[in-house]
């Protein structure tokens, strides 16, 4: 038997309650996994004395991170506390202190990583952060070592669980996005203040890092156009449903000519996918390699256990000694790495969804269909229902959708349309994923 | 840079040949990701002088394996012939020459896995087979490093590409058994003679990798209760369809009550789920784990360069040197693993989807209704729908959905059923997946 590798928590929430456990409960298990014991030395929380769900013995309780840093039995230190700041000067001070790390922390790696894993090679240590992204689904391991002989051509993640959510909610009970939001809400899948999750950045943050093992490209979160589900209208959700498609919250980044797209949308799905089956607070990733052609990964996006499964799979590599082998061989978060430019969000083409709420009168489909062609748009299909004949009911929607087109063209047609007479309100449009040119 | 990897292929068909051209025209991109130039040194072939889609420098084709144990350039080698007993000799012949091996021989590690494993531990070797399951999904490092934290609940599998697009070809075109298994001949989804792939010995053979991996269980072939797709009746498809399920053949195998079931079937899954969705030559694997919960992982089943893309994974894990390390941490297809029991298929339960070609006269439905009672057997929902007036038409399709019962008692209803004079046939079956009891 080997020696024990000596492991620190930085953090005993939902997710190092959940390591705790796995570290506590299951020696045995751990053990054979990992070849030699993963023994839990320290904990390090603010508030030592709060009751949790699992029995952290007394005395490997600190609120004092220099306890672990000078602790020569502790070799790993898992960072777990969110946010940034702080954990970007603990991770440093971890690094520094000669131990390696895993984060489950992709605010911290979406906007620190070249600082963070430059201190790392800088001090001969490695990180690990499967949980960073989509909670217990092990798209980095698929990226970094499953998919290594591919050049990844694109990668289509549902990332947000508050938001597929919300959407599935919306898509199968015919919720509103309030209700929606409410219920997830009550279910403690949305925190009190969603902002992050409903305006795409949490998505965002989450695609740099994918981009970033895909590509070795840091691509800086103001580079990533974001719609997120905030304010999305349930007649959308049924148009897109009476077109054989259904809504959700992708994060996206593909090559095309060189160039590296990015985005956050929601964007329509043809409903026999299996992407398009991801419900509730699950994740999944859509990757295609030059070779291996079309893989999901789905799964758990968050939650306790799920998101421990990950941290402690980091564990047990870097235990077996893969992680430190594998890290020498990357250069993530380098300098060295490819320059690839970005494509200018105007210059992807894509099919449209385009629903406007317009008046029930003659001449109205032709001047739409008219500043369309002006813009070189091609219409697919057309939908427009017959109104109850009630005084009160004038307006009417008008849902197109178009054929494949350039996204600037697309926005000054609807730029034009918003200033049409006859528009009761603002063009209202989501890209289409399935016949998207690459 | 560190020394090359001197790669020898023993086998040039589909794979190989993807396998030597990522090699050959990927140069670049692989040195970069394992950290050292991957070096094709030896092909060795059948027929030297066969025309092949990607050009192998004729000074490393040989004819003869001795020469490839003999080249102490070469490191590792990959068998990517099929069949079982000339790879057997061949395997251990590579292992003995202290060389390591990567297979995509499924057949050969379902039947003679302790063998190889045994005699790579004896000679210090390592052992990749990635490509032996699922073609380009890395359901194999998924199980053995992502998903290392877990106890293994459960494994379903959509393994046998040929089988999952005869029935996707049924279920999406209405065509009989017969005419999509000419299709997928045509198609070259099916061999000539599709034997092994349509009566379920493939899906078995992937199985027992897969049982392997989750629960260290070396499962015979004779333990896997197996049914294929042969012969399947489109009616069934069109009845499932109108439950709001699909048929697929899953392999599938669980602990419950620390018993260890396995099987192959088709079964009933509901439409609205991702593995439901897993369509054409498309391979799925869902995987349950004690802390990540649901997991579904998904790609190509087979191909060239799927299959391609998961080999050369596993050549640039072994020159990263992270294979070894795994490898003498676990011990696969090793005499000390655990020893679960089987379960038997009697003791199964599940809920099941059973039709019965049935005389069009009263009292049927009340007799049938008393077999399964006396069998313990409580019926969830039955469809018989009217048939045309027609003297011809005395015949009628009574289809039930059972609640969960015990394997062993509903077939001896189904036996007792058979026996009945109103039955034209005998009773059709299929378990239903979504409330199986485990």
């Amino acid at each position: 038997m080997s020696e024990p590798l000596g492991v620190a928590l930085v953090g005993c929430g939902t997710v190092g309650g959940g390591v705790a456990r796995l570290l506590l409960e299951q020696p045995d298990r751990l053990t054979a996994r990992a070849g030699r014991p993963l023994l839990l030395r320290r904990v390090v929380v603010r508030h030592p004395e709060k009751p949790r769900a699992v029995r952290i013995p007394p005395e490997i309780l600190t609120t004092d991170l220099d306890i672990v840093l000078a602790d020569p039995q502790v070799q790993v230190v898992a960072e777990l506390v969110g946010g940034v700041e702080w954990a970007r000067q603990a991770v440093c001070r971890i690094l520094a202190a000669g131990k390696d790390v895993i984060t489950a922390n992709k605010a911290l790696l979406a906007t620190h990583g070249t600082e963070i894993f430059d201190a790392a090679r800088k001090h001969g240590r490695a990180i690990a952060f499967e949980a960073s992204v989509a909670g217990g689904v092990p798209i980095i391991a698929a990226l970094t070592q499953s998919l290594a002989a591919n050049q990844i051509l694109s990668l289509q993640g549902i990332l947000n669980g508050t938001s597929n959510f919300i959407l599935s909610a919306m898509t199968e009970t015919g919720q509103t996005y309030a209700q929606a939001l409410a219920e997830a809400q009550e279910r403690g899948y949305a925190e009190a203040d969603p902002t992050l999750d409903i305006d795409g950045t949490d998505a965002a943050h989450k695609l740099a890092i994918l981009a970033q093992i895909a590509y070795g490209m840091t691509v800086p979160l103001e580079a990533i156009e974001r719609r997120g589900v905030g304010g999305i209208d349930s007649i959308d959700i049924r148009f897109a449903g009476e077109l054989g498609y259904i809504i959700k919250l992708l994060a996206e980044t593909w090559l095309s000519e060189g160039l590296l797209a990015a985005h956050v949308s929601p964007v329509l799905l043809r409903r026999h996918t299996p992407i398009a089956q991801v419900r509730g607070a699950y994740n999944a990733i859509h990757v295609t390699g030059d070779a291996v052609e079309d893989t999901l990964f789905y799964g758990k996006g968050a939650g306790q256990m799920p998101t421990a499964s990950a941290v402690t799979a980091d564990l047990i590599d870097l235990a077996i000694g893969r992680t430190q082998r594998l890290f020498q061989t990357q250069r993530l978060w380098s300098h060295d790495g490819p320059r690839l430019k970005m494509r200018p969000a105007d210059s992807v083409r894509s099919r449209f969804y385009l629903r406007l709420l317009v008046d029930d009168r003659p001449g109205v489909l032709s001047e739409v269909a008219s500043v369309l062609a002006q813009h070189q748009i091609s219409i697919a299909s057309v939908i427009q229902h017959e109104v109850p004949d009630l005084p009160a009911e004038q307006r009417v929607h008008l849902v197109i959708m178009t054929h494949t087109a350039s996204t600037g063209y697309f926005r000054a047609a609807c730029t034009k349309l918003d200033g049409l007479p006859f528009l009761s309100s603002p063009a209202v449009y989501y890209p289409v994923e399935d016949y998207k040119e690459r």
